[in-house]
């Protein structure tokens, strides 16, 4: 049967690989990328490099990533809708480069478990009768790799933490939580909040030469954000960034960043 | 200046090593081993077979890891007592066997930033005015070990998920949110929600030989992770498991177990 192993490579920088990573890449007959529009070179540049060094000898197909609708209120339709269409155009790719005994492999950026669609894609491409067996091979995120940059912890002692969105965050601090990671922030929520007593640490491009690390309080450093990551993302035409935010009393003093 | 790397090396797996945390294994003079009274021997051999294979030539240090009070009801007071007593032990230590050009390290299961007790024990020490440099290097986590070897995401399209601890969830589900990661459960607290409209995701020993994985219906399945749960902690004397729960509608149904 043929087989899928989508391989989390880590939040950027490219030793972020694990061992596991490296072995299942050796194992992989046909690469598959799907290009989006907006091409983000130095991310390319780094899978190739990845590829290059562990698997010199790779064979990449390339599809074409459809369009997302960005215009509708309806994020989680229009997130249904473009996966469906993602799920053709990788069906199809699959169909037409992957042997019956041959296996296939997705590279994803930081942990294919988090905030990752291509998992869900599979699945939808399973849930019309294609077989195929999957493996999924866990990555470091950019969670993870964000707060080992600022040297804390993701949680406070016997306390929760909780990994939403930037468009969740806009609305509100979620309840009963302290301790907030935000990704796919393209709106800088945190600015929404910066009359409560937190913390945040944040960072953009983590791993890579580009890494930038911004923490203190958050009524403080706010707006020193908001121009760093508003000038990164003119001067490089896009931006990857996440962020922890730590609420209340309990919170250490920020650290110099390393 | 003393330099400490607290080195994540993944969730059981020694393949689940990054190459980052090869290549700072392989920049140290001395490690450092808190040795618990309950000794988890297969831990222990596969710390040692990592060094092993990495770091031929290594120098290990063991301290003697002081009791937690475990029959008080003031957790976080516990917690804090236990660590400054893990400070005094991971200062001498220090002291006693680190020159003060050289580099030392702490090897952490899973993510050191994630339910991992060695930075705040760092903080501890620089806060009493003991000079050294730290670095941090993520690794996989038990949390994104789980969902990988599961084949399902961490969070749905959009929605927010939040990673708890089997106290909390015992006491309520987590407000305003469907999808929880629970972590240092030892009370099965799943069992306590059998009620409710969820899927489970459950893992013990990730990674290891001795893997196992339940996944359903929560109120189908609890009762075989119970019995499953309580019978290899007898055989094995010692258990390390991790759980997702999903909530509601938008639940995907459970894939078979890889």
């Amino acid at each position: 049967m043929r087989k899928i192993i989508v391989i989390g490579i880590g939040a950027g920088d490219p030793d972020h690989i694990t061992m596991q990573a490296v072995n299942a890449l050796r194992r992989v007959d046909v690469f598959f990328v799907l290009d989006k529009g907006e091409v983000k070179q130095e991310l390319v540049d780094l899978r190739q490099e990845i590829l290059d060094r562990y698997v010199p000898d790779h064979r990449v197909v390339h599809g074409q990533d459809p369009e997302r609708d960005r215009t509708t209120e309806a994020y989680v339709e229009a997130v249904d809708d473009w996966r469906r269409r993602r799920a053709d155009v990788c069906q199809e790719m699959i169909t037409a480069n992957l042997g019956e005994d041959q296996t296939g492999a997705f590279l994803v950026w930081g942990d294919p478990t988090l905030y990752d669609s291509t998992l869900a894609i599979l699945g939808d491409i399973a849930s019309r009768g294609f077989e195929f067996e999957t493996e999924v091979i866990p990555g470091i995120s950019s969670v993870s790799a964000l707060v080992a940059r600022h040297q804390v912890s993701l949680n406070q002692v016997g306390r929760a933490v909780q990994i939403t969105t930037g468009r969740r965050l806009a609305a509100e601090w979620p309840s009963d939580v302290d301790d907030v990671v935000v990704m796919l922030d393209a709106r800088t929520a945190f600015a929404n909040h910066v009359e409560k007593d937190a913390e945040i640490y944040w960072g953009a491009y983590i791993g890579t030469p580009d890494e930038i690390l911004i923490s203190g309080r958050l009524s403080e450093v706010a707006d020193q954000i908001v121009s760093a990551r508003a000038e990164a993302r003119e001067r490089k035409g896009w931006i990857m960034d996440t962020y922890l935010l730590r609420r209340g009393q309990g919170a250490p003093p920020p650290r110099e960043a390393p």
